[in-house]
């Protein structure tokens, strides 16, 4: 049985728990809790901005987002016994929102939100075309989200983790930073920027302090791409019955885990792209000594889906080619292809009525599945976005009878400078 | 019932037929059939490469492949009453390989095939990894494949068409033509080439003669990628009891379809990486009058995929991010995370005893998804690639006691110059 | 690659074939083929009443069926080496109705039909609701199935075959004949009757002639009934990609198929309750030795069913328990349970505008599933019928506006004496 | 937000709560709490045993198990405005065992048991091949169950309330009883009962006391079958996601609930057949005006089960027929048909190693389908059962190699006089 080895009091913040969690990744963050292989164990999540995003109608929360307060993680987790070389075997048991406490004002009391960055601050998939803050709240209903600022919409959410995994070594580390600081030197003024280096401002580091924390803060790496120890992958079915197979790179893994979604797309388009919460996660750890070598794995997570995401049978289906807006011709750039499939989709919904903000945000939060189509079919990659036709509550395929009007509402919070 | 509108003659060549269909798109391609609005009708299609791929165990076939010739097409259909603007319905009622057909030396006759090509002829999504030519044999019992080429593997193909779409305008024709020329010019001499242009060479135009097919040949699109006319999209799970809506760009729509597969995955990452088939497809074709400007569609195809495709529950799936082989850090490329994703699976594959070619062409033939996992958390796009565990009838999931040894055979033919 | 091995002709009845089939079990009936494990082979299958029932708005036909004609079997297949006690592999490559045969006078050619049987001539499920005849015709377009006679529903159809397996032996024959015999004389005179004796009139018994036939004609079971050797299992989902395990009772197992179904619901209620086609059918067989006592197997069979069912993910679902429509209350009876759930759904579907002879049609051809949902609550057994939404084309579940008319059209074809 | 409007205290018991339920139907029960359509709230449900059974390796609770105290019921919930023939709709929006309790003596907290009654003290499905008391104790991880009785299996449970239902009218509860004394004085002294009259020992009835306590005491039905109003239907797949709509009979509709399990196959075989467990329930009232007469329901329920069950893509079926055990033949039997097909799937699950107990528990609390596959082919109906292969460690499909064989451990828990 479960027992809670990394509590949150929604009441305080994250830097003021009686366990500190992280917010950067580092070798030397210490564990904050040691299992052993084959425990199981409960874990609150705080969401990812510890609580800078309310439950409101403006999306000024959004526009002035702390970037670089993120991501609040769970952790580390160290199990004993685990070595460098290993993979570590992690089952979610369970996930869902913060247990009991169905109101509040922290994402996960019942609630959470979809937000579309400014290109300024974070931008996002699509920031060429939706270059301000927006931001729908949405409701929860046991697995069930729903949103007063997208009518029409309703969808059982698969609940997972955004970000889970193991510390890297100090050479892992060092690789990381040397190579994003190559990528952010061709451009380094960039807006949005291409990498986020390290940065000591707001870093959280657990127990550390002093000079220590100001060694690990300057090198720590930021948490927000995903990276050779699994990271920041939102994998929208990596749920409940789940397992993952980490590779191990610090005795004792250092396993972490944060950013709980209540819900997202393939993609996590809109980049604050799922619905965001706080919550907790059951997990169970054990090890397979000398896993990475025998089963070939030196820098990737292996994935078993659960089998209870939510069973749709009839999608709706986009495609988009690798072909700017502007007409010019790329070559097999399956990023642009998608790009285009989602804009497809979002002109398709436009037509019921929505806003094309409120159709960005359904893109990013309901379970839509993203799919590489073709990729070598020179000089067009392919790529298709599938949306359940169940989210919506009036007949979304195409007909004689052309769109029905959906009534948007008063749409979606907007902030711009 | 569907009438056979399309005949084929197996021990024919393609353009020996008595309708002869045609290979590259224009919009002069004079109509082979025409149709009226809710007909139902069968179509023979011929295997992409008209019979120059066999059944054996050599891949010089492949290594030589004449690409200049692809695809064979069964078509143009006029659909009565279609206009500019419109959107075309099309049906799929049924497909599968030649009909009472079950040997012969012509794919789709009991059997397919799938190739890795040549990086000098054609290349592919891992050409850096894999340049030679690999060919893989598959034979069909009912719905299921299996390979002599590899062993240990077997699926539930989903039939489908992996080229269908409407004749484009003269403008829009234009525009591809003049796109693809910009690209081309950036590398001309790249191998494999950036992209395709015009070639009169091996051009089949219908029942086009004389000056008409010189001047139509000169300007018609090679069929390779997919475009605004939906095209070769290779979507994976466009099987019978699916609905696609085209946009119509000339009068009658002018509906083509070729490139049957058996089976493949999303991807399609060998490129020759379904198992490539001749056979039939019974359609049902409808209009919806206006229906571009009233969906809000200019450019793309939309589709409802059939309920039939094969359930599976247990999915083992790998991630990858938009690192190079190299270390180089790249931005939000997802293209390259697919790729990163498929190499370790190979990776992964490889440690159960199977040749790296073995494990690639399982990954384009097998009904493997690909999937947009994370596009927007900079700077590494996160992709993963999910394959169905029962396609292995041996243990393929990672536990503590290792991979168990699949014997690989001979493995699968292989060319090089 | 599979052989045809049992051919029929459209054109000619089924007893003026080159190969005869059967329509009793019995020990002695000659096999018609031979062929060894691992074998593929198709087999062409005759509808179950050989074409006594027409492509018509009459239901004349199925007032006066020849019940005493069925069903017509495609066999015996021998199997070399197969021997009492071993369990026989039968694997389903691929079925369908009769190919390249779109349209015509046969069920299969295009058409199927569903009916409802007299009580005096028959019966079915509900024939105490129900006691004239009623026919519904059904078109295939590929797997999906329309009916004239019943407006606003389609399906994707599961083909599979009503009745398959092995031959009995002398002593299970003499075993059904005793126990069959024993409870008619129950009721010797009850219309419909409690069981089928043995009936000399009509019994076709492939080779056999003269006296040989007249013993076995005397002697043979009727084909109604599922039993230990399988039979008429009607089983809807056992369709192509369906494995099953036959217990073997005499040398060569002697396997037989037939009845065809376009589709059917759990239960096939209506009596000639699926959709009804000949057709064709690819099996694979096996053997495993001594399967019997290994498995604990003995009077059963064991199945496999494929994994390419229609995926549905929305069901309406109607409950019954075993109280008779007077109000009688019975004890744990599931069979009486099902009767009342699946008049509830009648009723149900009635407030729409359909006939309850719609209504009951619908609910034996479409694909709903019939379940024992308990069985252990005394007194009342609760059964449950599941019936997938996405069959009508009209919004079928409870709301607060009421249920839409939907135009039942002429309805269907009637017939009584 | 789901607020909590039946709270329970897991030290106390049944009788002491703040708010106390009820364990029998009476329209005279007065409401616990009153909501409104529209209204979401929570529900504490208590095990139907008030902690009877314990978490131990004897069955000697089950021997003796209370049977007159059950089920302990949540409820009545009146709803504002619903009135005798309109449409209660109930949403199951979340359920689980008992929240944050993971260890502790009541079933729900952490663990539940699935038990096999004795002859003499409730009997259940296969009473005459399972005469004594047996009892498996499982434990659950997140949404698994695993049960230190039963090794080898392990699945994902699809938690739901057995028991759900609004409160009798005066008159329905007149026919019930009516009825079902008429059952019972057709054998009175029958071992295990035909049905249960009301039975004044142990009713617990809400807040009511004294004479009017006494009065409805002697009048009110026991909730052990489904009827008319819901009830005790044991439908495994009513998960959260589902929607029933029930008839309402009485002023507010008093709907209750309880009977929660963790998981239970097809028809709770057992009699105690899921795995029993306390927890929580969230629901979402609404009604449809005249519901029952504009849709044509009398009596019974209507469901849309949820789409979150898990899924399955390989299963293991058993058929068998109306015939008993001793060669008698009955008359299209569905009862003894699903009996015979239970028997021969544990027969079959026996040759593995299990004893024949474990199998029968394995089906009675596993995510098992059951199925009546004929119910027309005269004189055998045929039921099957279908097993997710996927339950079992082990290859549990019939081979060449025979079966594995399975160490069973020390088996079931077992008690008898």
């Amino acid at each position: 049985m479960p027992e809670l080895v990394f509590p949150l009091d929604s009441t305080k913040r994250f830097t003021d728990q009686a366990i500190v969690g992280h917010n950067r990744w580092h070798p030397d963050i210490p564990p904050a809790v040691t299992v052993k292989p084959g425990d199981e164990f409960r874990v609150h999540v705080r969401e990812w901005f510890d609580g800078a995003i309310v439950n409101g109608d403006s999306a000024a929360d959004i526009l002035d987002a702390p970037l670089s307060t993120v991501h609040c993680l769970s952790g580390p987790f160290a199990v004993e016994g685990a070595r460098p070389g290993d993979l570590l075997i992690v089952d979610i048991l369970d996930i869902g929102p913060i247990p009991q406490e169905d109101s509040g004002p922290l994402a996960g009391q019942g609630w959470g939100y979809t937000g579309i960055f400014a290109t300024d601050n974070g931008g996002g998939f699509l920031t060429e075309q939706f270059p301000d803050a927006y931001k729908a709240i949405w409701d929860f209903s046991g697995h069930t989200a729903t949103s007063r600022h997208i009518p029409g919409v309703s969808f059982t959410g698969i609940q997972h983790p955004g970000l889970m995994g193991t510390a890297p070594s100090p050479g892992l580390l060092s690789t990381w930073n040397a190579r994003e600081a190559a990528l952010i030197a061709t451009d380094p003024e960039r807006v949005p920027p291409l990498a986020l280096p390290p940065e000591p401002r707001d870093a959280v580091l657990g127990s550390l302090t002093g000079a220590e924390y100001d060694r690990v803060a300057a090198e720590a790496a930021r948490t927000a791409p995903p990276r050779e120890n699994g990271g920041n992958q939102d994998i929208k079915n990596f749920t409940r019955g789940s397992r993952v197979f980490y590779p191990v790179f610090v005795d004792g893994a250092n396993l972490s885990v944060g950013d709980l979604h209540f819900s997202q797309g393939d993609g996590e388009i809109t980049f604050c792209g799922a619905i965001e919460m706080g919550g907790y996660i059951d997990l169970r750890v054990d090890v397979i000594k000398d896993g990475m070598s025998r089963y070939g794995v030196t820098e990737n997570a292996i994935f078993l889906p659960g089998n209870e995401g939510p069973v749709y049978s009839q999608w709706l289906a986009f495609s988009g080619t690798s072909v700017t807006l502007d007409g010019e011709q790329r070559y097999l750039d399956s990023q642009l292809a998608f790009q285009r499939a989602c804009l497809h989709a979002i002109d398709y919904l436009s037509s019921f009525g929505y806003s094309r903000e409120q159709a960005y945000l359904i893109l990013g939060a309901a379970p839509i599945e993203g799919r590489f189509s073709g990729v070598v079919d020179i000089p067009n990659a392919c790529a298709t976005v599938y949306i359940p036709t169940e989210v919506f509550d009036f007949p979304v395929i195409p007909s004689a009878s052309g769109p029905v009007t959906v009534d948007p509402g008063p749409g979606v919070p907007h902030a711009a400078r």
